[in-house]
């Protein structure tokens, strides 16, 4: 059933810039064609340059409800002005904190804005508006360029209740079972495995943040072993990780 | 920086059963000798089990509390006394779900007792006492049996709030940074990468997860490729990855 994982981060990914095709450039980057059965995980920071979801800061007029929550959480009014127009709803607001479900679902803090490794004095990039969509876009773009559809991950670092650090997750992705669910199958002793989903997806994303570093500029990692979970179809994405607000008995 | 990374599980482990030693077994099931920069990941059943933390749910009689709190959550007495005998604090406890903070400081559903994978039908385990001991002593074990101290990390799944599906994480480990601090230091442009921490520790769980099957009986994963994040000291263990009760913004 289950055999060795291999997993290598991609060297010689150029600069991503606004409009470039992020398929193309992993094509042009691997030295070898990545394979059907391949799990191609990229990071959000790369998705989000291409699509152009880059902001200044510098252009960015707070209005009264953002100066309100930047005066309570002690936060850049500019950045909570992005934060809040990326929110559905505000989950937390406390003194260095913003938690905000976004608009395509995810709970995370700041919205997943970051200001790291972008270019611009105060520039910052937004999450992927649709990052299912994007993860079947650049798969899409895989199969055009190399005729392989690996499935495709798009990631980025959460921070976690209870627990300290950030872990990577799967924000949307394409091709791949998501969520492994074993509710109702039976264990080696015939007993049910009562509450067992795997989120394999996001396992992909935490495994792939280990083949490479912080600083190095390695966005695109490449999983080989895990061909039992990829599909011919994009499948549901990564959307069926994201708990529904209504059954959130674990928050 | 960062290179290939392999991740195998390890065939031929027996069952385990209390008492027995798991670095001895791990040592005799590796066909060649677990090395000094690779990381063990072992799953927190076993550890479980060897260490004795197994119930009988029908020698369990429930207090005032465990039936009120059963009643409310609509889940077996017997099972809730227990869990309640792991908690240091009641964090939720809902129809369906009790949360709890164990006296180790892991915050987890039910104190992580699972009913699956263990031998009698009303058998179940509870976690380590100490899981970081747990994750030294196996350490110590392999140094003695071949000489060489990978890291070890006792893994075990977990739910998330706002997530669905669970994903593996380290709950003990030794001789492995299991938190990669980077705030203070800058990005690529030369600004400051405000609040990120990996926990490392916590990835390399759910890339081991990844190797094996919740039915195939493979409680051992080896990861090679982790060197720089693999210590001589046991260091403080994934401790540090519990975030203190007082500091818990994000929950």
């Amino acid at each position: 059933v289950s055999g060795a994982l291999e997993i290598q981060s991609l060297a010689g990914m150029p600069e991503v810039g606004q409009g470039d095709d992020i398929a193309s450039l992993i094509a042009a980057a691997a030295r070898e064609p990545v394979r059907e059965g391949d799990v191609v995980v990229v990071s959000q920071k790369i998705v989000s340059k291409a699509e152009g979801r880059i902001r200044d800061l510098a252009s960015v007029r707070p209005g009264a409800e953002a100066l309100e929550t930047a005066a309570r959480t002690g936060k850049d009014p500019r950045l909570v002005e992005l934060v809040l127009g990326e929110a559905a709803s505000v989950v937390r607001a406390e003194p260095g904190v913003i938690i905000v479900r976004t608009h395509s679902g995810l709970v995370c803090a700041n919205a997943g804005i970051d200001t790291s490794n972008v270019p611009g004095a105060e520039s910052v990039t937004l999450l992927p508006e649709d990052p299912d969509a994007s993860a079947r876009r650049i798969r899409a773009g895989l199969r055009t360029a190399s005729g392989q559809a690996p499935a495709v991950v798009v990631a980025d670092s959460f921070g976690r209740p209870w627990r300290l650090g950030q872990t990577d997750v799967a924000i949307g992705c394409a091709g791949l079972v998501s969520l492994d669910d074993w509710r109702g199958r039976a264990d080696r002793g015939g007993r049910e495995l009562a509450a067992t989903a795997i989120a394999i997806a996001d396992e992909a994303a935490a495994a792939a943040d280990l083949a490479r570093d912080k600083t190095s500029g390695l966005p695109v990692v490449v999983i080989s072993g895990l061909e039992r979970f990829v599909t011919r179809g994009d499948g549901p994405g990564a959307a069926v990780l994201r708990r529904p607000e209504s059954e959130d008995l674990f928050g």
